[in-house]
Formats: structure tokens, sequence, C-alpha cells
């Protein structure tokens, strides 16, 4: 029998790859989608095409969008990436960090794409509970994507087809999505996290991204396998 | 007082004009927004770019996007365009030119680039009743992605401001939009509609645009000021 299909989106952190692995487990064809979106980590990037190798697959789309010329955030533009905050502060209001329409633009291609290849399933690896301040990773919104895409296409209105928006991570703590990545055999040292890596790649190991990150590993009893730019 | 502000997707087209002009007639400060999305026929960007100086606006965002990776349409690969075909077939089915997912994108990055310049609204020349094989060209679509909007983004969640989709076309004729578009004098001489021009850009005059374009200027007794290659 043909196996179903899924689109993964895959930014090359954490998350998505631990979304990756989620829907390979889960037995699907697995179609990965990188947004080239000219964020300031490019590291992000190659960490998507390392993975891809990582899983022997043979086919990686990469779609180029310039975000950076709508601008708007510290991740697209010359914003200074803020550092050293507690946990507890991240989420009292919505970070610099946060990229307007974002996860409404990648659900959208992703959408377009899965309908040319015939993929019913979209993967995203979007997390509300670590870091709430981003209204694009929240349930209801993912919901109400599932319900247009349902209304948008040429299969869902011709053949019936019912796209469903797989989000396995929404509920987890980054100590709970480690533990899972590193059940599912997910080599973390592939994936990048930092908002604001050194000249070599090296993560910060003081922005938000960061922070989250090690405080997860830490959470999980475990080792970040990343090479930190700074002594921690 | 301070104008609201509306950002318009122009494609360059007779329906995105004539929704530019609505757009201005209504009292907005207007921003363009065009998207690069790898199609065949590029002087729809010429004409979205003689447009902007006909209205005399400084600015005009123009954002590169490669759908043509992702494929599946006529307009984006080397399919054949379908020719000379009657109108009463248009309707039947989804017709080859459809981009998977197209309007849901276009959306979603002028959502990011409205709540980036701080604009409610967005106009759209969508039109469900000249060809109605659009899934994403339907009042229904329009609904679901203006409830998605207002989830999906940072000054929704934040400062309650609900976004608006306009679509004043979309239960025009034609004939109707032409109409309007001349009492509000667009000059449709600076506009695009053909799927397969020719070389120089002139309009073949036989693919199911041009057919609908010409139809509508007949219907509304009038002349269309295009070039077509082909002696009609």
């Amino acid at each position: 029998m043909e196996k179903e299909k899924a689109v993964v989106l895959l930014s090359g952190g954490l998350d998505s790859a631990t979304s990756l692995a989620i829907a390979f487990k889960k037995g699907y064809e697995v179609l990965p989608l990188t947004i080239d979106y000219g964020q300031r980590h490019k590291w992000e990037i190659d960490c998507s095409k390392k993975l891809i190798q990582y899983y022997n697959l043979n086919h990686h789309k990469i779609v180029e969008l310039d975000l950076a010329s709508i601008g708007g955030s510290a991740l697209t533009d010359k914003f200074d990436i803020p550092k050293n905050r507690h946990i507890d502060d991240m989420s009292s209001e919505i970070p610099i960090t946060y990229v307007p329409a974002r996860n409404t633009i990648f659900l959208s291609i992703a959408l377009g794409y899965a309908e040319v290849k015939k993929a019913q399933h979209i993967y995203m690896g979007v997390n509300v509970l670590d870091y709430s301040g981003y209204p694009d990773c929240r349930p209801e919104f993912i919901k109400s994507f599932e319900t247009l895409a349902n209304l948008a296409t040429k299969v869902s209105v011709e053949n019936k087809i019912r796209f469903k928006i797989h989000t396995p991570l929404i509920q987890m703590t980054k100590k709970e999505i480690i533990k899972k990545g590193c059940e599912l055999g997910v080599d973390y040292s592939l994936t990048h996290t930092c908002y604001d890596p050194n000249s070599i790649g090296d993560p910060c190991g003081c922005c938000d991204a960061c922070m989250l990150r090690l405080k997860g590993f830490k959470d999980a009893g475990l080792k970040d396998p990343l090479n930190y730019s700074s002594e921690l």
C-alpha cells in the first residue's frame, strides 16, 4: 500500500527536527519543506540540509521568500536581539523576534506544496507552552488555518480531500520535546536554535531561544551537544 | 486626521487595478503590494509599476516568492494554456491556470505587510462570478481568511486590531467591473490580463482571461484599449 504523504515544515531548529522525526515514526512519506525567508540566522538553512542527509532523504524543497523586504522583525531586520532575559519574563509580551504573519505564510506555502504533491498532511513544530508569546503558535490559530485550507484548494473542493495540520509539539514543554526527540533518535547536534550566532554559527547561549533550549536539556537531564560561543 | 491605511494586492491585471481605484476612492492611504511569484506573464509586474506611476504613488512593495519551484500550475510551469474555449465551458471545472493555494499565500503576505505598516485593511480584486472555477476566490474562503487573520497577528492579539479583507469585485460581472473602473478613471491600457502574451507582451486574445476581458468590454459597450496580437 502506498504511504500517505506529509509535508513537514523544517527550519533546522530543535522543534522542527523533532516534528520531522515524529512524522517519520508515524509512517508517512515525508516531504520536507524549508522556507528561506531572509532570516538573519542562515545557519538554520544549513542545519535543515544536514537533517535531510541524516535521514537519507533525496528530496528537500527550499522555497525562497523575501520576507526581509517587509521587515518588522528582529529575525529579518537589524534590531538588537534581547539577551539574558529570565525565562519567566519571556511570556509576558510578544517578543521582537515575532515575524509578522510568519506561520500563516509558512502554512500557506506548505498547503500549496501539499496540494501539488498530493499530500494531505502538514506537520509544523509550533509550541505554545514554553514561549507563549507568538499568536500564530496557538491551537486556535492552527484550527482556523485547517478550516481555511479545506476551503482554499482545488483538491478540497473537487475531490473532498481534507487537509490535516499536525502540531505534535504544541502542548509539550521543551524538556518533553527533547526527551521525545532523543527517544526517536534525533541528532540535536545537527539542529540550530540561536537567534544570534557568532560568525561561524556557534550559538550565543543567552538569547531567549538558547536559554529555553538549554533549560530544556537541563530539565531533561541531558547535555546539549552544541558548542556555545560563551562559557555557560 | 490621519487616513486609515489599506494594503492593496496589485497584480497589474484589470481586476486589481479596479480594486486599487476603489480603495483610493474610499479615501484610504493606499499601500500597493505586488507578489513576483515566478508567473510566466512577467508583463503583469511591469503593468503594476505603470499603475503605480499613473497614481503617482511613491511606494510600491514587490515581494519575491519562488512559487515556480513548487509548480503545479500553467501560470508557473510549461503547461499549454487552453485557447478559444467557450466562456460557458470555463466554469465547469477548475482550470490548469489555478495556482495551488495562491490566494491563501498572497493574503498571508499582505497580512504580514499590513501588520508591519499598521494597516487594518487589505484589498484583493478576486471575483467569483465570471470565472467561478477558483476555490480561493469564493466569499466563504475570504471570510475564513479574515477569521484567521484576527487570530494570527501580534496586533490582533495585543491591541485588538481587527483586520478587514475587502473584495469589492467579488460579486460583479466583468462588464460591471470595467464600467466601475472607467467611472473611477482607471486607464485599462496600463493593465495586463493575458495568460499567454507574445514576446513583446501583446495579449493573445484567445486564452480564457483574454476572452473574459474582451467580452466584458463588449458587454459594457466599450473598446478594450489593448493591442491584441491576433486579429479578433
